[in-house]
């Protein structure tokens, strides 16, 4: 790739890159030293789980590996083993050692879905701030001034309203700042909501004479709702570690618009092959086709092609064909003639014959994957033959005579 | 002293006691268990010569002293030995440990000079800020926030004005206010302009499940030109080194107004004494004799009651009786008749004869203290004979043929 190319491929679904000029200048050194780039991305280790909102962010790292520079997960231990100390947010407890540990094991697991653990860092900001000392401390504060800090989004919105701020909350952005300083970061990726974090690396590398890392913003994905960002709290989210049956099911529940969305920021197609799905579906083609295509590109990244084209093969066997899953339970019943009704009841599917006869009035039962439609119709199972019964959509038993 | 009295006498001078009702559990609490209380006083270790200003305070601490308590004198060396990090202000550099021990060597040389060095603890906060962590750091910054810290008067003013504050500045006050914790002070003493950092001891020892500290501020004094406070900068003061006939000359040179601002401040007169020197100011007696009396005790507790009433004398002499002063200088000249002019240049105070014929005329020549007004009047100095010439207010020269 040209150097004009790769930059229209990193810029890919990016929001801020500052400045892209000194994006430039590094890739070309890059070409001409052949000295990879170091490519930040900070976690904070209070929360394990990843879903694919997390992989927008993720899915630019790739970008950067694949081409060829060096990678750095970020764990930041140092304010995690701290937690809120002002006691004030039950959701920030101190973190011990061992679950620092374990959740960067969880993180590695399941980002080496996507990225090659060969050429990925993995460090932890305790490594340099367990030895800073207090005076060190207070030169690193010295470096910035109250204004700067409270001009960060939150902060000014809190101030405003009157909500406290306390003193600790503003030594968190200067941290992650020397982070990158420790790091010698080239480059620093985050959402957008980490945009004045990120800026914060950026002056302090300034200040302690090293080049200025090149910031660039990710937007935040928005969860199954289309409405908020995807987020486990608003359960709104597809786990990277959820089975490809669950990640078929969210993906063709959302709805045409957040389709586009998820095609931008979490797949690898180029704008160009999206404005051609687009077109195909003015052309007439059903909406519900692409939907397919992107939860299988989905599926694919974190599972396999194959278990992509099992899943849907399933939710078209359970949901589209309205056939029969591949694991049904099966029901041993004795062997006799049966009126309708009182076999759906022996099923156990149902609990009463009233109710039994209701869904058979209402055409909710099917036998071997045909309507039925006579409460009083005489079903002959002999020994050792079998049926299938469904009741509604989702319910169904294998029913053997024995 | 009742705890009354000795209430009284504590308060006598002071600007803010907070709060008084914690002052006299605390005085009780001694009078019952004998136990001393622990009054600190912190410094700055960046200023190593102590005036006559900062005396008001330690005459404070010496009243707790007096009292049987605990003295403490606490060396900032951990904030000296920073500077100011942001290099914004060249008045405050960062000290080495030399520096910083050398000038607590003059501190204690200086303020033993009012206070019982036996009673005094002397203690750097470097003691236990080295060892503080980065960790340690952000858990006493979440114990405050941003708004209390912005309250301190000069930051409020400073973020008014639109002046930058840099974020470390932020961290001084509670670095001061972590001291009195460290030391698990039941007082701190300071000028008005201590009071913020001063409560912020009270405020984390609270955080620190202690005994609040009392909060004792004392007046700034204001120097010699009776407006602006007393400081070296402004050459304003009396150094507590300088000799008894500097500091005499000095408080004499003060207005009457200010004079009692001293009675006030730096004697240990009561109330009520001073009361009655004003009401024989007021019957006729010369303020001039009061002010003497300021100067002569001000010089008895920096060097000794000899030595005000040996400057008094001088100053009497030189100034007052037009006296010739003890000590000067003898000139040798040739034994032989002088014409008065000639004498005068001979004396080597006076470098023409026609200079010296322009100051006879004007009255400005003395012989052995009668004033001398004809240039050409002879003056017979045969062998061993001697004379004191006078020149002006100020030359003098002790005249011997030989």
């Amino acid at each position: 790739m040209t150097i004009n190319e790769q930059l229209e491929f990193l810029k890919k679904g990016t929001v801020d890159v500052i400045r892209e000029d000194d994006l430039r200048a590094k890739l070309e050194r890059f070409a001409k030293t052949g000295k990879p780039l170091r490519v930040k991305l900070g976690l904070d280790p209070t929360a394990p789980d990843i879903h694919v909102g997390h992989t927008v962010v993720i899915r630019k790292l790739k970008a950067f590996q694949d081409l060829g520079h060096t990678v750095i997960f970020l764990i930041g231990d140092f304010t995690g083993m701290i937690g809120d100390p002002s006691g004030k947010n039950v959701t920030r407890p101190p973190l011990s050692r061992e679950e620092v540990n374990a959740n960067a094991e969880t993180y590695k697991r399941q980002m080496f879905k996507l990225l090659d653990p060969e050429k990925t860092e993995l460090r932890f900001n305790g490594e340099w701030m367990d030895k800073f000392t207090a005076s060190d401390f207070v030169k690193l504060c010295a470096k910035t001034t109250v204004k700067q800090i409270l001009e960060r989004d939150d902060f000014t919105k809190r101030l405003n309203e009157e909500k406290p701020i306390s003193l600790h909350e503003l030594l968190y952005p200067l941290v992650q700042g020397y982070d990158s300083v420790a790091l010698n970061a080239d480059i620093e990726l985050g959402g957008t909501d980490q945009k004045f974090n990120l800026l914060m690396g950026r002056n302090l590398q300034r200040e302690f004479d090293q080049e200025p890392q090149v910031v660039i913003t990710t937007p935040l994905l928005e969860g199954l709702d289309g409405v908020n960002k995807m987020s486990k709290s608003l359960n709104n989210y597809i786990g990277i570690d959820e089975s490809p049956n669950e990640m078929f099911g969210k993906v063709m529940s959302i709805s045409d618009e957040l389709m586009w969305r998820y095609y931008d920021l979490i797949t690898d197609l180029t704008p160009a092959e999206i404005a051609t799905l687009k077109s195909e579906i003015e052309a007439g083609k059903n909406p519900r086709d692409v939907k397919v295509n992107l939860a299988k590109l989905i599926i694919k990244d974190f599972h396999s092609a194959e278990a992509a084209q099992a899943a849907e093969d399933e939710f078209n066997r359970r949901f589209v064909k309205k056939e029969v899953p591949d694991e049904i339970a099966e029901v041993v019943i004795a062997a006799q003639t049966y009126r309708l009704a009182d076999l759906v009841v022996a099923s156990g599917l149902v609990e009463t014959k009233g109710e039994a006869k209701r869904l058979i009035d209402q055409g909710g039962i099917k036998i071997d994957g045909e309507k039925a439609t006579a409460a009083s119709a005489e079903i002959d199972m002999a020994n050792g033959k079998s049926v299938i019964l469904q009741v509604g959509k989702l319910k169904f038993a294998r029913l053997k005579a024995d």
